[in-house]
């Protein structure tokens, strides 16, 4: 029954030699790698503007200068990103950099960030998806929650079906974002030139008492989460077709170009149109309503911007459960991450990346400007860790015109790790959780990493010395009454060691008088013991007889406990009788050195 | 860890030997057995005029003949219910009486009904106490829900330590409720009288168009709520002091002068004061502070009125478990149902009251209008099959004077038929879910008797005929790689049998080829047999592997899978392994005739 659900939902098992990705061009590339930055400029221009709207309406003007800053630091990550790619051609997220060239706690930091940044990413993604959504229906507001959750479960879906094949469908949506953006910023543009729409702009260079160098620091720091995404193309460079450095580098420059583009025009058009952030509308939801009305260009917009955020959401699910396998493989996550399901997806990461951001969402009530801080400093650690590995790295190895490189991979450090702390600094109270949070997850790290660790060389063998080696067997029946259970049970420890022996452990005299005279009566060749419980407690004097088998039989013999078990011919049936044989098992295994085994009767009605 | 808080919560585990409860005399049972039924005065009245409230306020009046018929009702119960206390002197719930005298399919009705109602019970009465606490202090009103709920996990853990002992102490507050109530009354009618408080009775007989028989019967049934639990002595026989059937029939009467006394008070007051039903304050709370005003009188009612509520719910935590117990050991409920706590109680019988009540109260949002007309139908049908299985037995018997008992159970019959057909009929739209649940509950109790029939049936054993008989034994072991747990595993798989084999099951050819190469080497006299999987499924090979074994040894020889298992230090640690070794074993056990061993190895570190 659920099998049949789960494949209707995910389809058929694939088996493991249908594992292999087609390469990709460099247009296509762009489609699939880029709709995470892109799809920062539907939030970038409003997060500058929330912070100046503080300073009133005439503060606004300052997201023009402020744009600036940021299109100047895309420009930095841009070109020292290149420089990673020619340096990690097999792919060089920031956790593999990290670990290459400053060291494991480097690495460690990193990695944790970014898990805990691609959940951000599904969780702001599927918020801001649903805002673009509820400003064209407003009488969806009430249930944000609802439809962002309802992008997650489909995200996990598609993913746990493996969306691989689908790289040119996911292209459209893409190009036809851009292009609609486009299209917005020149028609837009156009009229506000030609007059022909509300020119609304605050008087420029107006100076606003108000403004002080920390509202514009924390402006800037706001849109600065227009960048997050840009890593996407160094992560992936492996899928590329050759020369896969180049034109992934390629694929890098034409990303910036087209961002640093679309996140100009709207903050140029939000300025020209004296556009204010409002809860209800989004500042692309307005900047397209003054444009074109709400007429058909109007909800197109929305349209394919609540597709291309869902998209960026999406990159999220490729990155994130390949980021817990190379942690899982380097043990410092759980063996699980590794796993490959039925159709070859790192389905438990899949899985708990949905889990964890639909928990994010519904805490943050789907509330995208709560979300953004988080993100973008969790996108800032790990980009200002790859910097600084590539510095020590170019230090290092000292490869042909190293002292350029290091320069820009200097500036690029410098530039992300001042971001980071502006981000301290300016928003210490929405981010101080990532900084309680981390350390937290590298701790985790740590510690799974030793377990793992000990148990391999509890595990080790070595295979000239360590044979098997033969000892005695001594047998322990616990049985309640006589059943065909028992019959069964002790039948087959008959067949196992001379030394059996059953154990009843009674409430009262009078059924253990009855149990001792029935087995005297049956007579199966096998002593019984009988033991008096006055609590009620089974565990605890198998226990002690237990421990004295063990004390006296310990040294020469294995110890099996027997436990008959009859298995209900339907599964629910199960809950008509008292789990103890479960719970015995379970408290032998982990508390005894016996061995347990379960001897099954199955009833056939 | 775990156990500790269990031991604060709930104390110390009991001897079996040391459950006995003290006998009752009869003011201490009165005071222990009556707290359901008189608590009810707390709403009864209340439930009257919210149907008349209807007809507008000129139709109050119409509550003082309504009540006269719900006090006839009540004393056709009593002398009906005396009759049943000697014929039944070692307790006679509707259920015991149905079996006895009806019949299996209407004892079942009798028991599902009281089973549903004690669930009832609770809820209605942590609602109602709730109620009293938020009249008096209406800034709780909007935590509502959680004050009941926090009633009913105080009553939870109260009854898991077990409250028998403290019988005594349950006293005070009945009698402190039945003062404060008669004060109430005493000192109301003598201010009305005099002149004292604001007297604003509708004109009585005033006759009122729109007042329908339909609406008259609805309020009739409404104020029939008021009887509920004064089934409760009837059950209890056994806990009195001898000569126990007639202290028991003289505790009833009492109950009932005392609750009809009660009863016609707050009825001609809440007259008398022309109280109309409002939702934030309770009738009681109305005519307390018109008598007293907000002064420590009208504290004391609410808080003995609330406390009595408590109460009445903790009396269902006394009948609910004794009941399923009944059932359970008929064989139509779970045998978990008959298993002693720690504590002596009935645990399981006591958490499950409490977690189905809490859904009750959270579903109906702890509003007790909406339950109230569920309980009293599921009141009333318990009643009609205990007066028809009263009748019956009069008829069978015929013991002296007969003919007068089966009159008065007759009457008492009809009287409690008419009024469940008048709750159907004047409130079908609150109480049908009543009639789809009660089919189910008796529906399951069918099945699970069945279930326990079956498997009695084929446990059986014949302990002249059916001796242990012994077969060989073939062993097999999956392995996945070569450790100290595998060679912990072979070296006892060798003491069981020489016809052991290990199965390994690969992914990939490369990892096949080197684990038969390091078998090889290791050679530890088993042999090693390789399956390749290509579905990355372990399960389904494995299956195979045993079908085939199953095939060719299974006529002469026991199939034992032993399986592998590290054990790691901490619980907690088991997440990081995979826990294919527990599918293994659930699947095997579950759907394969073999035997399934665990051999544990324990991590150390």
């Amino acid at each position: 029954m659920t099998g049949k659900i789960k494949r209707f939902l995910i389809g058929r098992p694939m088996k493991s030699n249908e594992l292999e990705g087609e390469k990709l061009g460099k247009l296509k590339a762009l489609a699939i790698l880029s709709s995470d930055a892109l799809s920062s400029v539907a939030y970038g221009t409003e997060q500058i503007l929330i912070v100046l709207i503080l300073a009133g309406a005439a503060a606004l003007w300052y997201s023009l200068p402020i744009a600036l800053a940021v299109l100047a630091l895309l420009a930095i990550l841009i070109v020292s990103y290149r420089q990673t790619i020619f340096a990690y051609p097999t792919g060089g997220g920031a956790y593999i950099v990290a670990k290459d060239n400053i060291g494991k706690f480097s690495s460690l930091i990193a990695g944790g960030s970014l898990l805990v940044d691609y959940i951000l990413t599904v969780a702001v993604s599927s918020s801001a998806g649903t805002d673009a959504i509820t400003s064209a229906f407003p009488v969806l507001h009430d249930d944000r929650v609802l439809i962002a959750l309802a992008m997650i479960v489909f995200l996990t879906l598609m993913n746990l079906r493996g969306v691989t094949e689908s790289a040119s469908v996911l292209a459209i949506p893409i190009y036809a974002f851009v292009v609609s953006i486009f299209l917005l910023i020149i028609i837009g543009t156009i009229n506000y030139f030609t007059g022909g729409a509300p020119a609304a702009a605050p008087q420029m260079e107006a100076t606003i008492s108000n403004v002080s160098l920390f509202l514009l620091l924390k402006a800037f720091s706001s849109g600065c989460s227009a960048l997050t995404g840009v890593e996407a193309v160094s992560n992936a460079i492996p899928n590329f077709r050759d020369p896969a450095p180049k034109n992934a580098a390629a694929t890098l420059v034409m990303m910036g170009l087209i961002l640093g583009a679309m996140f100009t025009g709207i903050t140029l058009l939000a300025y020209w149109y004296g556009i204010r952030p409002d809860e209800k509308a989004t500042v692309i939801s307005q900047i397209a309503e003054a444009t074109f009305g709400r007429g058909w260009m109007y909800f197109m917009i929305q349209g394919v911007t609540a597709i291309i955020l869902f998209l960026a959401a999406n990159t999220a699910y490729s990155a994130f459960p390949l980021l817990a396998f190379m942690l899982a493989k380097d043990k410092y996550l759980p063996h699980m991450f590794m796993v490959r399901g039925d159709r070859l997806g790192f389905s438990n990461g899949i899985i708990f990346l949905s889990v964890m951001s639909a928990i994010l969402v519904v805490v943050f009530e789907g509330n995208t400007d709560s979300l953004i801080p988080l993100y973008a400093v969790g996108v800032f650690i790990p980009f200002t860790l790859s910097q600084l590995g590539m510095m020590i790295r170019w230090i290092k190895h000292k490869p042909k015109g190293w002292q350029g490189k290091l320069v820009v991979n200097t500036i690029g450090m410098l530039t992300t790790l001042s971001i980071t702390l502006i981000f301290v600094f300016t928003k210490f109270a929405q981010v101080w959780v990532v900084f309680i949070f981390l350390p937290i997850v590298v701790y985790l790290f740590a510690k799974i990493h030793r377990h793992y660790e000990n148990t391999a060389d509890q595990l080790r063998i070595d295979l000239a010395v360590d044979k098997p080696c033969v000892k005695g067997n001594t047998v322990i029946i616990p049985v309640s009454g006589i059943t065909q259970v028992v019959r069964n049970t002790v039948s087959y420890a008959k067949t196992l060691s001379d030394s059996v022996v059953a154990v009843y452990i009674g409430f009262d005299d009078e059924s253990i008088r009855k149990m001792e005279e029935k087995w005297e009566e049956w007579d199966p060749g096998i002593r019984l013991i009988v033991l008096k419980s006055r609590y009620r407690s089974i565990m605890r004097p198998l226990r002690k007889f237990i421990d004295t088998v063990e004390w006296k039989k310990g040294e020469q013999d294995n110890i099996t406990v027997l436990i008959p078990q009859f298995i209900t011919k339907h599964w629910w049936e199960a809950v008509l009788h008292n789990q103890t044989s479960l719970m015995m098992r379970a408290y032998l295994l982990n508390y005894k050195d016996v061995i347990v085994t379960t001897v099954p009767f199955h009833l056939h009605k």
